[in-house]
């Protein structure tokens, strides 16, 4: 792990203040990008959720784009794999801002599992209401998904449903169903925030003339839809292969998930605006 | 201020570790305690809320609570004023938690206030739902309560409604009204934080026969009681002068509040249970 | 009273099947409508809404909007005095929907209470959720705004809440309040009905130059406003003058309540579209 | 089909007024009993739910129970196969309650559906929650059940969610299911009605010596389960087949299920209170 803060690059473990307000009150934001054969995927989407956030917890952030940028240039130039770069702003000591940077091993499933699929589970905890916190800030006020991780420790990745009971999102993924070929995935007023790789994903389906649908999501939907998948940018499309005790598919993926997943790289190299 | 950590106090600004989990993704508990006349208060009961919170987030916590009471005695011995005393755990590295304690200058209003009264706003930040985190578990995830006390930035206390719109609890203390001389407060069922201050308040209003019900408070209450204050750990009882707009007094404080303002030491320091 | 049942009128009480499904399930629908100086008021918006219902709740309602006014204007054409007119669908037989219509004595307030002002009251009973009951059907199953209303008989009118606790409406009427100059009334979103009255109050308060916000309204916006009126298709604009404890007018109903007023029906006399 | 009204049996269709506010508003409340072997089934526990009932929507009912019985003995006594009995209430004309019964062919289903089991869909209509309309009050006011019935009328019952997306109850049965050998049903304070046939079935459950856990369902648990069944007081106990796309059995019902349907009618001929 590499880390930036102050202006400088640690290679080991680098200390902060214990009385940043961010270790004492969970006030902070972050983003998490990431590189495709070393290049910064969706830099300028990270870099305008990341405003967003400070300005919904109303940390001041002053720096730019091209600093932002240059900054992560510089952390990533001697890597020899893809990482995951977490960038994170804290209330600091009140006064000033903390802005750190964490240079780490891609937070990726295996190869195996691209093919495999991954099992996931229900969570009984629900997803914070956006009356209590706005959907599209990425706070690091994360003890909710803390519990709801810690109650469904053997699954991959957990699903949580909103107050009143839609499906919403998972813990570090978004959720797409397919059903009579149709891509359905819980819309924005569901209360979850607007995922890079989800946008995506709904662009690559739409030119790929396949239907979508962005709606709220019944639970039963889960039981009865016949392909499921997560997106993460991090890690791409996964396919689903388990939703609790039901198994979506044995030998490979549905052929819409297969047919998204072989399309993305291609998809994402092709769109300037990504990089 | 001091600090605590790792067995040593130090008496400036100690550093913790940039990946600490509490610093990165809010995973941390806390109390916030007070002496009086330099001896601690209730320490037995923060001790057993610090342990509930623990469980339910999920952190190994051993201490018992001799050793938690000798560090905090060590801790105020050469303190000349009454302090607060905020105790943390932490998921640390995630696999060691991490344990630390600030003592620092008592948060409570300077004395004008309590004759004065103290200025309350209603958020519109709604309290997370205990469908979200369980309303026992005291978090240092607190980017919710950021945003509500933002949004209000000139009163001194702010008022959270639950998610179903019934009067929860302040940012950092409990609400009190009087009605037709009853004492009114929200249940526990609210979803609010069961503080202690609270509870002692309600023995103490009991023990003069002043009726109490904990219930369902509508806002229009906090528009039609005659009197209302607030409890806290740090300053006791509080007397509310303004609720928005409404004055509630213009002198002094209504009679119900100054009967337990002026009974509330002389009960705290009788009661062996809270030494 | 005179009622239209199965093509014919009836002076007085006819009566229905007691297996009548509007009778024994509440499958039923309605509008109310009346007469300014014995013309019919917005006839036409009355007729879709009431088609809307039917649609929404499931009933065949076959007739058109000729068919229907020539039926009112023959109930109305011998009376002397303004009325109002309920029509009413249920599901009847199961089969065979029923249609029904009351000629009754104009349901307005007295024209002292649109000096005076009306007692408004706040309903600690909800309005059905829209998850439950769609917001523009308008039922004939109202145990929920009988519960209400039994709650809060000495008020003229009780205000309600949505399910998470903005307000809502009243029983029979739209709310309206004025803050800072702005006209303020919950927005359909909130899951209210989009009251005739309501809509054109709004029009006319725009074609006046007066700022109108359709939002979420806080309870304790009841308390800080500085004026606020009723608006009700039978009666028009009614002035607020206490809201529970709270009153709001002495002498005169606030400026803008006046305005509106003044100008309620040399507005909607003016306007083609509603006759 | 028989109706008893004001005093009398009628053979036919009897009217009532037009103006009847059970007709015009919804303003009604009622029980469904019926007979085995021509013995009333539970008349007790009826009328208690009746005079509940009556309480909640403020309708004053001075019938005693012995009244009560007398009338539907005495509208029984003819009967030669067993009936299901309507008792309704209504707020009549304002100030004279009327009170109607009907006698009806029994609204169970077929013998074969029995053993083959029926289909339950999922509403995405929720029920009506407690803030707005209380579980115990079982009113005639049922347009949202018609709704929720309208919305998948090709199955045989359709399930409800409550307003936070728990299963609740289904339109005119309570659901329960089977997990690791525990008989599973939603909570009272999941906000359904006290079903007779259910409290019934837990306490049969009990003395049989199955483990039984009354508490929050997640949907999920209706696709995960081994059996489920419903009960409803003119069916007693109905397994399920197929829950909306998911099959639960093919040949027989689950053994548990069996087992309570096997016991049912031994138990309830053998309670000295139900009769």
């Amino acid at each position: 792990m590499k880390i930036y803060l102050n202006s400088k690059w640690y290679d080991e473990d680098v200390k902060i203040s214990a009385t940043d307000r961010g270790f004492m009150y969970g006030e902070g934001i972050y983003e998490s990008l990431r590189t495709y054969n070393g290049s910064l995927f969706a830099p300028l989407k990270h870099f305008e959720r990341f405003k967003r956030s400070a300005q919904l917890l109303g940390i001041n952030f002053k720096m730019n784009f091209e600093e932002f940028k240059s900054i992560l240039l510089e952390g990533i130039k001697d890597e020899k794999e893809d990482c995951t770069i977490r960038v994170m702003l804290t209330t600091g000591n009140g006064k000033e801002p903390l802005f750190i940077l964490y240079i780490m091993k891609l937070q990726a499933p295996s190869e195996d599992l691209y093919n495999y699929g991954v099992d996931v589970g229900i969570s009984k905890i629900r997803k914070i209401d956006e009356s209590a916190l706005p959907n599209l800030l990425k706070t690091t006020s994360h003890a909710n998904l803390m519990i709801a991780k810690r109650e469904k420790e053997s699954f991959y990745e957990v699903l949580m449903l909103n107050s009143r009971g839609y499906v919403a999102e998972g813990i570090m993924s978004n959720i797409f169903l397919v059903e009579n070929n149709v891509l359905v995935t819980p819309s924005i007023e569901t209360g979850i925030l607007d995922g890079i790789t989800r946008e995506i994903v709904i662009d690559l389906a739409k030119s790929l003339e396949i239907q979508v649908a962005e709606r709220l999501v019944n639970v039963d939907e889960l039981f009865n839809c016949s392909e499921a998948f997560l997106t993460r940018t991090s890690a791409g499309i996964i396919p689903v292969r388990k939703i609790e005790n039901r198994t979506l598919f044995g030998g490979e993926p549905g052929s819409i998930t297969q047919i998204l997943m072989e399309n993305f790289k291609p998809y994402i190299f092709h769109r300037a605006d990504l990089w």
